[in-house]
């Protein structure tokens, strides 16, 4: 692993590292804020996965949240949005290929070999952070967008792993809307079955009771994305008929961009921490 | 004035506007932030005037400083740094021509059409801020580098105009200090006499006690420019010396990014708050 930065930021450490990942078969850039802590004390961990076109640094430079997550002792993980580098497969469209590896595990060529990004996050990039940081293996994970669909995908395919999950402006529904159909086609195939086992409102209904966490998105009623491409509502009666704990809060005003996410991200953290801590 | 962005942002409007400067002889573009307000209420500004190679963004995505402007009431103006355009005269290197204006009016060629970024910041943009937005004329200024140079030297240089003042890593004594030293030969000429009126450390040593207003400096300790080319202990020595009511602030492991700026903004908002209200 290769420091590429670190700036004192809140008390803490903001950091950004480069590292060979073995499942993505590349080099990835991640983003890791420590926050200041007592002697020997280990925090838990936030993953944060940000959506369309972004990096590891959107969220860092842009949210805000090292602030709360110094506050509260939460340490902040930012992975990249798709593996990277010369030989990686792209695609001319902002929406497919780098920056848009959905947090999946593509079975197309000429994804397959490189695009396997839910991999990765679940257990590649875990387990590097619980190697080489003074870090606890409570975590819980949000996101944004095509990050937001991510983190739900991530807490309900793996009961126990997540303490509790948020969203801001979530895919929900990826097998109903043109983001998702489209990266779905080329990473998966023309078969729509396969597509069901990484839509979050197809995982919730198919989910256990039991294996219900609490959950937090936040929707701007402003966003251009709304109507075409979020669809909240369809999660959220998903979560109505399985009897799931979620909390849908639409906000009136708001946007897609960061600074929706800056002006809640503090609900987020401290929603998390209820369950982190608890 | 053309609106190019709103966001919806801690219930306050995020905004960023192109317009066209007569005194920089070309379009400019600025970001306001606008708290949310009773009906009727007229929040006072803080200018915000950012550093090298930044434009109005830089401050306005990074610093999370909206968030307590929203809490307190306060209206946030970021200008550029610079005059922009194609036809405004540059320079291949990062601290001279474009996103280098040094909130100085050059009189030297070919930067005398456009390099009048202080009559632009002094003059220009708060009348247009005062008429186009529901403000009040209270008004505090702000700035990093050399921004924390312009925000000095524009309140030492106009007593009663601003209630407060206060910088992150400012280029204190520029006639002093290699940046300073260079933009200062090309926008001013040769002679150094003429450039002590733009010297915040010089127009110090000569002012009217009757004048003082309080600052704030705080400077980040492990800040890679603090030696060549910041020194804020020079401005300290002349405040000690004209009594000036200065606090500054060395941050132990602060470097010169906005990771240091959005880890103390929020002191600095309180600041200007209590004069601005005061």
């Amino acid at each position: 692993m290769e420091l590429l930065e670190e700036h004192r930021c809140f008390e803490g450490r903001q950091q950004r590292w480069r590292h060979d990942s073995t499942v993505l078969n590349c080099a990835m850039t991640f983003s890791i804020f420590l926050p200041p802590t007592e002697e020997g004390a280990k925090p838990p961990v936030l993953f944060w996965l940000s959506g369309l076109t972004c990096n590891d640094e959107n969220f860092t430079t842009k949210a805000g949240a090292q602030r709360i997550a110094a506050e509260l002792g939460i340490a902040l993980v930012m992975p990249d949005t798709s593996p990277r580098g010369e030989d990686v497969a792209d695609d001319a469209g902002y929406d497919l290929g780098k920056g848009a590896g959905f947090y999946l595990n593509a079975t197309e060529q000429p994804w397959a070999s490189h695009y396997r990004m839910y991999d990765y996050v679940r257990d590649e990039l875990p387990a590097l952070i619980q190697a080489e940081f003074a870090v606890s293996d409570r975590c819980a994970i949000s996101g944004h967008s095509m990050g937001g669909h991510g983190a739900l995908i991530m807490a309900l395919k793996n009961p126990g792993k997540f303490t509790s999950v948020s969203a801001f402006a979530p895919i929900v529904n990826p097998t109903h809307v043109p983001w998702g159909q489209k990266a779905f086609t080329h990473y998966l195939g023309n078969d729509a079955e396969k597509w069901q086992a990484w839509d979050s409102c197809a995982l919730l209904l198919a989910s256990n009771a039991e294996d219900a966490i609490p959950t937090l998105i936040d929707q701007g009623d402003a966003d251009q994305f709304l109507a075409g491409q979020l669809q909240p509502a369809v999660f959220a009666e998903a979560a109505r008929q399985k009897d799931w704990p979620l909390t849908l809060r639409i906000q009136p005003g708001y946007d897609h961009s960061y600074y929706f996410i800056a002006s809640f991200i503090e609900d987020h953290l401290r929603f998390h921490a209820e369950h982190l801590f608890g």
